[in-house]
């Protein structure tokens, strides 16, 4: 999808290899949420096919990586960008590195379910608790690359904020698997699945957060990472006038 | 240090830039590493006020990342590098990420002393066992920094090839704290203090390894990422000669 803020070169061949970093990138979140999605559905209904699916499918994630990595070294060392055509490549390079890395959660998710195939199982109501926080942070993901593809700081706020109810749900399932242990230590291995799961997808929020970050840099160009709120706030609204 | 493989530009203040960006990276490591010693050490001897130290410490952390990306970002908007040039930039980017991540293990471990001040100690066995472990990671570290700032390719292999140790020892750590908590209901929360800590061993010696893949791709013009070992090998002899 063109983005009426990337390009307006003399080079129209530059305007859209620009593009093409960003549809590259938001491509490569369309695959990894699709993992994600995979990883749940398949520690859900423990179904062996789909994690070793999942895991496999990382090597693809992987390699996208590296051609996006190589995409925008490539514009940096021919077009020599400035400005928002800099930042917009530095950005992107960075969003590419945490997409990555929710690659990699979703191969743990899968590897959760691979390492206690035969180990006794979650309850349908802790699986719906982890479905019920996979649910969010999915959404959050979605929302993030839309606001970096959108180049939108106000939006990209908005769903940095997204992240606390995922942390809030983390610490709660996290809470609960360490009492079920602490009670039952028959309950020990399902309370261990569970916790890593929860913590894959809590990372997962995580690099959404990042996302959102880059896409601040890219619409304000200030790096906003370690910022608290109000800060945030501040940065985002400033230059709007 | 000045290293002889940097520089040689007409503008001396360019190659000062750039060695500038190189050492700050190497200075933000040693806080890093100073970091990670004094958490393993709080840890260790329960010592909350050295852990609360290391937790505020992260913001000091925080703010060496935000200044060197705005050096090299500064670097790339107004010197317009190529090459080589370029590629020492980018690599130092990528690379104090990885350090940025490795402070947050750092402060990990701190948390993780802080969190369960009034509960149960591990045994000395065990300290020691995680003290192993840190040695090797810290060492790690220190070679994968010692690597990128000589640019040596040869050397950031190497030191990639430390991790298999650290990998094993986390294996072997989790094995045993998994197990103890098995067998005794009573051992739960101090084998999850101890997870907590091999596991933020296990993740710097992870990002240890992708700083000697930023000094590869430096040195060698390649994206090594997610390659195994016997291309890795091939990369690294190949532009010797």
């Amino acid at each position: 999808m063109p983005n009426n803020k990337i390009g307006g070169h003399y080079s129209q061949a530059y305007d859209e290899e620009l593009q093409q970093a960003v549809d590259r990138l938001v491509d490569m979140g369309g695959l990894v949420l699709q993992q994600l999605r995979d990883s749940m559905a398949a520690f859900t209904t423990a179904d062996v096919v789909l994690a070793k699916q999942v895991k496999k499918g990382d090597r693809q994630v992987n390699s996208f990586e590296v051609d996006i990595d190589e995409h925008c070294l490539d514009i940096l060392a021919r077009r020599q960008p400035a400005a928002t055509d800099l930042r917009l490549v530095l950005s992107v390079l960075k969003s590419i590195n945490d997409v990555e890395r929710i690659g990699d959660q979703a191969k743990r998710i899968a590897k959760t379910l691979l390492k206690d195939e035969q180990g006794s199982r979650p309850s349908a109501e802790q699986l719906a608790e982890l479905n019920g926080m996979s649910a969010k942070v999915q959404l959050m993901l979605q929302h993030a690359l839309l606001a970096f593809q959108q180049i939108d700081a106000d939006k990209a706020l908005n769903v940095l904020r997204e992240d606390k109810a995922i942390d809030d749900d983390y610490s709660r399932i996290m809470q609960q698997s360490l009492s079920a242990m602490m009670h039952d230590s028959q309950q020990i291995s399902v309370s261990l699945q569970i916790s890593n799961v929860a913590k894959a997808l809590e990372r997962v929020g995580d690099h959404s957060r990042n996302i959102c970050q880059h896409a601040i840099f890219l619409s304000k160009g200030r790096n906003v990472a370690h910022l608290n709120d109000d800060e945030l706030q501040q940065i985002v609204e400033k230059k709007r006038d």
